[in-house]
């Protein structure tokens, strides 16, 4: 699709010269998010400052029957912030203003485009700060953040971003500016701020958000034990959990991630174990040293190797290094990968984690793991050589097999990083007809003429369609899982 | 509207004939819910055991376009769960087994019908419980508590019902069954399990419902302070929450309601007491004493004239009988009365307290508050003697300035009562145009001939149109707030 001239200039009228980005060259930057393989450039990009902007470029797009897309930093991991089919695509990078503070009701209301990590380094000082914590909180947009329904490591104990979003306000694919939710709890009429947060930007794009602050923890208490086998560190993280203790963190770094932690990274993990887990606690110092002692004794009765406990902010920070580089530690073992991010109710993860050992086998590859173990959030990173004839295949087999093992343990095609272009084909996996036609006239309601980010979320679009695979990730080393 | 024998027979067809009720006699039991102002009887009543006997209910009810009224225990305030233009009622009275109960998971999958409390004493052996506890409780239906989006005094720290619904099953009004969210946490596609709660069974009847089970907690503080006026127990609220602590509960009780729980329940409140904070701590027994000994430092900050704190369960519950008898016990003083069910930002709670007062002076009635102070949810009864002339028509003067009182503190009109028939009419006064006429569109995805709870929750009827005035209650004793 071409779009005209005249097209231009209405845009141009809405946001200023400024605020488009019409060249070949400019518009090529935003032809992928960070699943690189999907590309696709919008025919526009506009860069708007306010609200009324968004809502009289929408209108027009509805207007002209034109696809709009939109987009925050653009770090997300399933092709959702990319012009399947061309089109304009809303760059939220301009309204990343903080609108209001409010730390007597412990809210803040922020435009999209914030980073996720300013709004925490905003209100500290004041005492408070922002949970929901995705690996790329420092250059991620809390727009991006709510669109995906983001999770990270703290959200075990926090909740993942919906939990933190109390009202939105929303330009829909009608045009409608709304508001919804708000500071006060359980507003009349019906709750749209869950169904908008995670929706990926196919029902409107998302203007103003309001979210919770939370009250910076009294204390913080991190610990790492290592095992000789995976399964023992999932039967550990299981009895945590069942033991009614709810770490704020509780991750899970297999064999292969260790290796190259410990090569990359020089984080000085425990040479030889199967398995790491990263626990870290907060809260009154009374209750998290309890909780460390007996998290203490349920490692050591699931064979821990070692436990040791971080005595400083700097021994903390050097624990914590090796799991923030950990997608970028095994780039450098295998530039070619594909990340898989699927769910188990978290009783399961000892059984699906014997089933990834059987799948990798199965298939001759490497796959590497470090997840979110507390919550169940798995991100089986399966390793191949795309030199080697065939292994693209056996990949994504592997990664085929793995989705539904997930879904047949009665969990989730898609975690944290949302379904996007990568997996909308995989929903008809999870969901049935009747289910999808649902959700079909659910987004119809937003948006009359199915101008909202096509081609995303739905098995609706051609693109989306039977045949259709998950293809090949190629994320630079540094990345976030 | 009369329906037909032939409809008689196709109900009796699906339920059974012992799963109608169609004389005018049992009828006339579900022509009001706990708000006995309105009146309206529906045509038939039916009592499913299965899903598959709800949808097939409900395409019936479709295909002939009556209207469908679903109902739990009928313990509603807000005249919801009424037959407003006849047709067919769905009691789930009958469909009240626990279906799963999944601790490793800490979760439960209920039918609506199952009385709340049940389920809580169903987990207690195996240590864990459900949270809202709405104060009706021991006789409201959970599926009841998730279409009103039920509160209740451990809801401050707990979160109100949306919180604790992971997953449902729904028969839509289109008749079709759908099943959202479940056990795994950040299901892919739209959360649609939050605009279900809440939505007073205007989308569809739900069948099934997915919980949250929580662990019951370590220990438990329970504390009454008694201040000599409300104003200092509000800024008291206030300044606990800033402190960052989170109370189980913290109920406040006006003076009004501290003389007539003396007069009425015995619970040997302090005399003379402008107003009683009822303030409940639970957790791991460090924690909560550290929080005890700094909430009783703010409450002598403001003034406090007495601090309690209950030695043994026996005391303990000897302070929450007056909290929980309160309504009953105002009942005693005034038979009629209307109660108000609004919201506050809580910084708000000494300024709306303040106004309240304000108003009880200006319309010279007695204003009685008992409420959730926490959460900032204020239910004012406001006391009139209809047989006194004007008195019924100053006691609503003074009930629609609470509520624009509320929303111009930034509030709103219902908190965990709902919207209703009763509120439908105020719901202008909260949301602008676009989002009425979107809530509408929203409606009509999900129940395209319009046949679910007419009357209910947006102001479409004719019966909630310009004119119509919220009625006042004649609750029996008893009842709750």
């Amino acid at each position: 699709m071409a779009l005209s001239p005249a097209f231009l200039s209405e845009l141009e009228r809405i946001v200023g010269s400024s605020g488009v980005v019409s060249t070949a060259e400019g518009r090529m930057v935003y032809e992928a998010d960070m699943h690189t393989f999907y590309k696709g450039a919008p025919d526009f990009v506009v860069l708007p400052e306010t609200t009324r902007e968004v809502a009289e470029v929408v209108r027009l797009c509805r207007r002209e029957h034109v696809a709009v897309v939109p987009r925050g930093s653009g770090t997300g991991l399933i092709g959702g912030a990319m012009a399947t089919v061309g089109g304009v695509m809303v760059s939220m990078t301009r309204m990343n203003n903080i609108l209001d503070l409010d730390f007597p009701n412990r809210c803040a209301t922020v435009q999209p485009g914030l980073i996720n990590l300013w709004l925490s380094q905003a209100t500290r000082a004041q005492g408070y700060y922002f949970a929901p914590d995705p690996s790329s909180q420092m250059v991620s947009s809390i727009g991006g953040n709510a669109s995906t329904n983001a999770g990270g490591p703290h959200c075990l104990k926090y909740g993942i971003t919906v939990n933190h979003v109390l009202g939105l306000e929303v330009v829909t694919g009608a045009g409608e500016i709304l508001r919804v939710g708000g500071k006060a709890q359980d507003p009349p009429g019906y709750d749209l701020t869950g169904a908008l947060v995670g929706a990926e930007g196919t029902l409107g794009l998302l203007t103003a958000i309001t979210v919770r602050l939370l009250h910076v923890p009294a204390a913080v208490k991190t610990l790492l034990a290592s095992f000789s086998a995976i399964e023992d560190a999932s039967e550990a993280v299981s009895a945590i959990v069942a033991a009614g203790i709810v770490p704020a963190a509780l991750e899970m770094i297999d064999e292969t991630f260790v290796k190259a932690i410990n090569e990359g990274v020089g984080a000085g993990y425990p040479k030889g174990a199967g398995a790491v887990l990263l626990i870290e606690l907060d809260g009154p110092a009374a209750e998290i040293e309890a909780q460390a002692v007996r998290i203490v004794q349920i490692c050591r009765d699931h064979a821990a190797l070692e436990i040791r406990v971080a005595r400083d902010e700097a021994e903390r920070a050097l624990l914590w290094k090796g799991r923030k580089e950990a997608a970028g530690a095994v780039g450098r073992m295998s530039a070619t990968w594909i990340l898989q991010d699927a769910v188990v109710p978290r009783s399961r993860l000892p059984e699906i984690m014997r089933e990834v050992v059987a799948i990798g086998a199965r298939h001759r590859l490497v796959i590497a793991n470090v997840f979110h173990a507390g919550d169940g959030n798995l991100h089986p990173m399966i390793l191949y050589d795309d030199r080697v004839p065939g292994e693209l295949d056996r990949a994504h087999d592997a990664n085929d097999e793995l989705l539904r093992a997930c879904l047949a343990m009665g969990g989730s095609v898609t975690g944290e990083h949302g379904v996007g272009l990568d997996k909308a084909w995989s929903m008809p996996l999870q969901f049935g007809d009747a289910d999808l036609a649902f959700m079909a006239r659910f987004r119809r309601a937003f948006d009359p003429d199915g101008i909202m980010n096509p081609g995303k979320l739905l098995p609706s679009h051609p693109a989306c369609g039977e045949g259709f695979r998950p293809a090949a990730s190629k994320l630079p080393a540094g990345t976030w899982v």
